[in-house]
């Protein structure tokens, strides 16, 4: 008799958004005349931009001819992407990250999820709390932690590193030493940073401990203190210790296009192993490529056109989060975020829970929002606001809660 | 110290297709004036069709226009695509199988590699031999295998079942009971077939002991014989015993598109959970869409033009197939596979060894094909040649083997 992973079973329920989207639902079922604005789930709404359009008609129109007709892509991405991405995001930043250690992915989501197949079961790993559920949910599948603990809103074997306003939203060093640590900055859910010297204090930490770095660093675009990081290898001594995710969704609306790319420099090694080697291997055997218009999309992005068409973009989403955030702030909130990314983070007013909020938010300003708690124990009591929506949209919704 | 999945290190090798690759490279580099005409690697060559790329032209024009943009895809897949796979793939064909029984995913080859995911670690597999890779080596990345033995070519721990010219490539059943079957039909490598009647013994088999079938039908649009199945789920009770994997590769030319499918039955069930539901958590937290556009141009497929144009497609390469297979069986070459399925599978001459013949092949007639002994050790002494190249280079590719 054939038997399932029992593993997925620890789940304890579904994924947060599909539970979002069911009370959704449900309440618009019950009041379908109510006009429900959406400050929830981190989707664009903005279209793409015209260079991409432009390179997507063009690349659609080289796959109608037999001369220009692209079939399977390299296994790591086609040359023309990671050479412009090893260029524009990291040499010309001053980090020294080449094309072969830049390999191509359907999105960041996916490599965050993926990321955790090419370790040893015994890793032990750290997250921030809150934290986005995809690195944890995929180590709970994989089998790498215990069972959940209703209670304290964890799973056993994990180690959770508190990031709430006392800390700003940077955690410390755990108490517990772990291998594996994923590191979001710009952070989803609170929208906090990390200064480089913070920064390289966690790769210093690596290094001398022999820990890995996850470091998703999908909402760099956002960032607008010109003094943060960019990216981890901004930090001397991070290609001995670190694996950095990026996506296309945020900076140039690709949720729906599929973009991202992991880098894994050629200097990670663990047991005498490349870590470069290793993921090329994984995607050789799991993936096929990302499609070859998509990629063509993708390198219409680092065009001089495309970053400053996407550049407005970000500053379209950005003019959101600064309202979000001062007239929020002006009504007596307590808010965090929305200056370095496309997030708020807001401590839920009177006490309320998390859900209890996203319950009064829907209720009373038919307004959605996404709960804290959904992100973890110490997400309990916050609310994250989304910069994604039109601008008219997010005022609507603002001046909905500020009257409620 | 963090620690690397030592199951990867149990792999032999690079993936075969690198491997080709590398050989390839090394010759064309030492001869850079010979053309070399490549039936190895199963890449399509025709553009894609009109009524597909009229879609893509469409669907890119929705993604510019913020009324008509699209974001981040329904988990599962976007309903206009999964209904119409539902009835035209399935319901018109007798099956019974409903669009929330359908996921929509980047490609087969993904599918085949994450399906293993959601089985417990426990589970005995039992592929065919030859078989395609990556069934095999996403089940060792996993750690369901032992280690691999040189000589037998095989892995510690899973099943094989010989396929050869004696039994027609399709196996008998295996003496030792597995829990997970792998079947491909019709069959890459080898281009061989299963009657409905035999299939139907698996699957009550399957019923029977408990065993879980994964299906992959990747190549069922080459079918030209009216008897054969194209769907597991023309069998009675595969439902209970059968998940089916599809890709839009092979049928309308989606290599570098990258869409496919896989097919969980709601009645597919092992100690008490569904396994629909098991992938649609897999789906939903490690996985983030097909891009809308590519999702559009698969519904197009399945459109009155786009039908006739594809099934055009295919006619084309089995015309290919057809004459692979005539003209070598005419020069003495013993041959199989080829009608319905683009491959041919060719008994090498000489009892030269499957990577002798490629090296003969490659630097006698400047011909690439792929070695049998690549798909497992049964495929050793055979040899495949794939009918996705252009009329022209095939008829030609041909010409140079008979003459060698």
């Amino acid at each position: 008799m054939f038997t399932i992973n029992k593993n997925y079973l620890k789940l304890p329920g579904s994924y947060l958004f599909s539970d979002i989207a069911r009370r959704i639902a449900a309440y618009q079922n019950a009041n379908p005349e109510k006009e429900i604005l959406r400050l929830g789930i981190g989707d664009v709404t903005q279209p793409l931009a015209p260079a991409i359009i432009e390179a997507l008609h063009g690349a659609v129109e080289e796959m109608a001819h037999a001369e220009t007709f692209h079939g399977y892509a390299p296994d790591r991405g086609y040359g023309f992407l990671r050479e412009v991405i090893a260029k524009m995001d990291y040499q010309d930043r001053g980090c020294d990250i080449e094309p072969d250690e830049i390999f191509i992915s359907d999105g960041a989501k996916c490599d965050s999820g993926n990321i955790q197949e090419i370790l040893g079961m015994e890793n032990k790993i750290a997250v921030c709390d809150p934290v986005y559920p995809v690195y944890v949910d995929t180590n709970v599948m994989a089998g790498r932690t215990g069972l959940y603990d209703q209670k304290t809103q964890s799973f056993d074997g994990v180690i959770y590193m508190p990031c709430t306003a006392e800390n700003d939203f940077v955690p410390e060093f755990p108490k517990e030493k772990p291998d594996v640590i994923y590191l979001c900055f710009p952070n989803n859910p609170t929208g906090g940073t990390i200064t480089k010297p913070q920064l390289q204090e966690w790769v210093d930490y690596a290094n001398k401990n022999g820990v890995l770095i996850i470091y998703d660093a999908a909402y760099e675009a956002y960032i607008t203190e010109e003094e943060l990081p960019h990216s981890i290898y901004e930090c001397e001594g991070a290609e001995t210790c670190a694996i950095e995710l990026r996506s296309f969704s945020k900076n140039a609306g690709f949720t729906g296009v599929r973009l991202g790319f992991a880098v894994v420099p050629k200097k990670l090694k663990a047991e005498g192993v490349s870590l470069n080697d290793l993921w090329a291997r994984r995607h050789g055997t799991k993936y096929n490529g990302a499609p070859y218009i998509v990629q063509k999309a993708g390198a219409a992005v680092y065009t001089e056109e495309g970053q400053a068409q996407v550049k407005e973009q970000v500053a379209y989403y950005m003019r959101n989060a600064h309202m979000i955030y001062h007239d929020l702030k002006a009504a007596g909130y307590s808010v965090y975020g929305g200056v370095n990314a496309p997030y708020v983070w807001l401590k839920t007013p009177g006490n309320q829970t998390s859900w209890e909020f996203f319950d009064t938010l829907l209720n009373q300003a038919n307004v959605v929002g996404t709960p804290g708690s959904g992100f973890g124990a110490h997400g309990e009591g916050y609310f994250r606001l989304s910069a994604f929506g039109t601008y008219e949209n997010t005022k609507k919704a603002i001046e909905r809660i500020i009257k409620m």
